[in-house]
């Protein structure tokens, strides 16, 4: 319904009165009023949301090396050549190719009874052998706690790690950041002590019943124990349950290790007409965990992304230097991409002025994270574009390190950035089932791809 | 089940070690410090979020008249004890009844045949006759153009307002109040050129099928017809038939009204321990549209309010001036709590340092908007303070004169604040049956009623 509607909407929006009437001719250095087009094009006529429905619609659970991915991969292509890209092509990458068979099971055995708990094996788990593995769970804070247990209180049992993210912290995306060495790092540090398996209360705010997954490693030659993540729920049941005395848990993971994978990095350009040959850097990633269908992450950066080279297209802006939209392959579970495009850079000595990712999520943008070596480029760009960037609420700029694709380009002396958009929601679906085109608001997502063209036009007139 | 849950996670969060670990006193002058002892207190213990669970669960539908409201008044003082006011009372208020009846029904009927479509009566409209209104139908975009097409094209039709809010403009509380005209009073309008009904295209930026109600008034003698506002959806099929040829639309509405009904604001105070006869208040308003839970409007508005009081006494705090909280009664449709409560103010000579409303909606806080006859209390207020709320992302103090309930304390003389949150998503919700707790997060709720408790907090230690 609202897909045939969305014509009927877009051709009554046209007809109404826009209360912009500028006179300016298209890419003038007039910055305010070229802003107010941005964002009154992109809040009017965006095509964002209509991307992000067929992305997502169509190809949900884009894990590496999956059929989903490179379907994905093929309508990214597609779509940045109905916008108006120059070219478009893609980079081959050989990404990990891990599967996670058949849903996983965790089940609560006590006195009392057993009792199922919701679960699902985090990205890169090993499976468990047999018919699963049955052991006295014992539970811990912290990978710290670990070493204090020692070997003897652990051998033998399954780690249950059950620090929650911190509640009283405002940034969501902090209180992720300070709890997930637990997912990331637990079920290989549970290893050393002798664990069995490691499960992991889910890295969200919420108290409910979906499980999230998300990456977890090894070192190189160290073992390798299964590792799952419970639902807040589930991990509140088993706590309350080890209260009352010992409580053993049968986990069943069915994942498996595959040889490597082809996919692609997808790469569009607009022709810079001054400055061709410097680009600035737009992106997000095209893959996500297999059971989530992605809106969120990172559907929303890949379909802001395309808004901007779109944008300048409706908008009749010809940028200075190149601008350049990367979708990345594998950021989930192996960065391959990430990697592939740096090494690309570095080959062909490219020169990039910006490099922006957006990967937190297509909610209300409050600002932007930069990084440079050469300096505190966010203060520069505070000073010099907050005030033009306050009508439309976006009024941080702090230091950061873009995110997991862009942020080696750092390391290369190219200033990055990241859109920071509001964090308060995020957790609540991040690497579930739930990150589903419904969570995402049209006009937030909007406003989030109007952001980002904003600054790469602001980049782009004024140099950084 | 997060019912039941929601006590573990209480018990959970207060074992996770808490960040902060402040020396002062509690009320000592140090803002810093105090600032973020209120909203580490909001985010990890706050129970704004259970309150508004217990008032849109047992007392939806709150509309002035009705039993769902007293009761919901019932709940209010009760729950005002529970979190420790020193006093709690009532103030009687006379208040108007109007009943929809049966929910209401519109036909499209055209030469090809004919199709219902989702509307809902506006509060306030009279009843149809009979069998309901059949007629013409003629689509305009604005109040003005009546006048344009005069009594000779408008006598015997049906009006049709279908002018949708500006999506180019970002803040949409704005765009809502550059559409609803139409609404409010666009029936008692059209009447005056001889229409026989008026239909409303929803207020909303959302393309959907869920009607919107709200107000509608007509001035006193002044002929009246029914009027009703169709979904987006539906708005968009009633253009899309008109533009190819005449269309009649069936319109039925069962509304009543009857003599005013008695109700009550609720007011709850903490003593002030220097200046107890200096008053800082804190309000929303406690009614809602019949068909709405009413959980963003105003259910937060009145948890949040709560909430401040329970902040103070959970901190430890004693307000310098007596805190109040006004939950008022009948803001929808008649702001007859209001009234009563300012006569009060004007009747005993009341003193207010401050009084703030907060009715834009549980979203993450943005800022304030505040109001003063003597000056610019929104650049005083930004000047001292804009720096202790940036680390909560708080940026916004503009001008302006609070909300319904509040805005007429400001021709008294007193300074009116009124919480901006995020705007983008309310409209998508708001006064529809929609208006649910599952769209309602809990850590922007609770970062709402600490800004609020912020705000409180410094206006009371430091003066404006």
């Amino acid at each position: 319904m609202r897909r045939v509607l969305s014509v009927l909407l877009t051709a009554a929006v046209a007809a109404a009165s826009t209360p912009l009437s500028i006179a300016q001719p298209a890419g003038s250095p007039d910055a305010e009023a070229t802003l107010q087009r941005i964002f009154a094009e992109a809040l009017a006529r965006g095509q964002a949301y209509d991307h992000l429905r067929e992305l997502v619609g169509r190809h949900p659970g884009r894990l590496s090396g999956s059929k989903a991915l490179e379907d994905a991969i093929d309508w990214a292509e597609r779509t940045l050549r109905s916008v108006g890209a120059d070219t478009v092509f893609r980079q081959d990458v050989q990404v990990p190719h891990w599967e996670r068979g058949a849903r996983e099971t965790a089940v609560l055995l006590r006195a009392g009874g057993t009792e199922s708990l919701a679960v699902v094996a985090l990205g890169g788990s090993v499976p468990t052998e047999g018919a699963g593995v049955v052991a006295e769970v014992i539970e811990v804070k912290s990978l710290d706690e670990l070493a204090t247990l020692g070997r003897s209180r652990i051998a033998g049992k399954i780690v249950f790690f059950n620090r929650p993210m911190d509640p009283a912290i405002v940034r969501g995306t902090e209180a992720y950041r300070q709890a997930v060495d637990q997912r990331s790092r637990g079920p290989a540090t549970a290893a050393r002590y002798g664990a069995v398996a490691a499960v992991v209360r889910s890295m969200t705010h919420a108290l409910d019943d979906q499980p999230h997954t998300g990456g977890t490693s090894y070192p190189a030659g160290a073992p390798r124990i299964p590792g799952a993540a419970l639902s807040t729920v589930a991990a509140e049941k088993l706590s309350a349950a080890l209260r009352t005395g010992p409580v053993q848990l049968a986990l069943k993971i069915n994942s498996r290790w595959l040889p490597d994978a082809p996919s692609h990095n997808v790469i569009a350009e607009i022709r810079g007409r001054e400055l061709p040959d410097e680009i600035i850097l737009v992106g997000g990633h095209l893959d996500s965990w297999d059971i989530a269908p992605g809106a969120h992450d990172n559907g929303s950066g890949v379909v802001q992304s395309i808004e901007v080279l779109r944008l300048y297209r409706a908008l009749g802006i010809q940028p200075r230097r190149t601008l350049r939209c990367v979708l990345f392959t594998n950021e989930e579970n192996g960065l391959r991409g990430s990697t592939a495009y740096v090494n690309r850079v570095k080959e062909r000595k490219e020169k990039h002025l910006l490099a922006i990712e957006t990967d937190n999520g297509g909610f209300q943008p409050r600002g932007f994270n930069l990084g440079s070596t050469q300096g505190d480029a966010h203060e520069r760009a505070a000073a010099r574009w907050r005030a033009l960037f306050e009508p439309y609420g976006i009024h941080v700029f702090m230091k950061g390190t873009a995110g997991a694709d862009i942020g080696p380009l750092l390391v290369q002396g190219i200033t990055v950035a990241g859109l920071l958009p509001d964090s308060q929601r995020y957790f609540d679906y991040h690497h579930t089932t739930q990150d589903s085109l419904d969570k995402v608001n049209p006009r937030e997502l909007h406003l989030g791809a109007a952001a980002l063209t904003a600054l790469v036009w602001l980049a782009d007139t004024q140099g950084l």
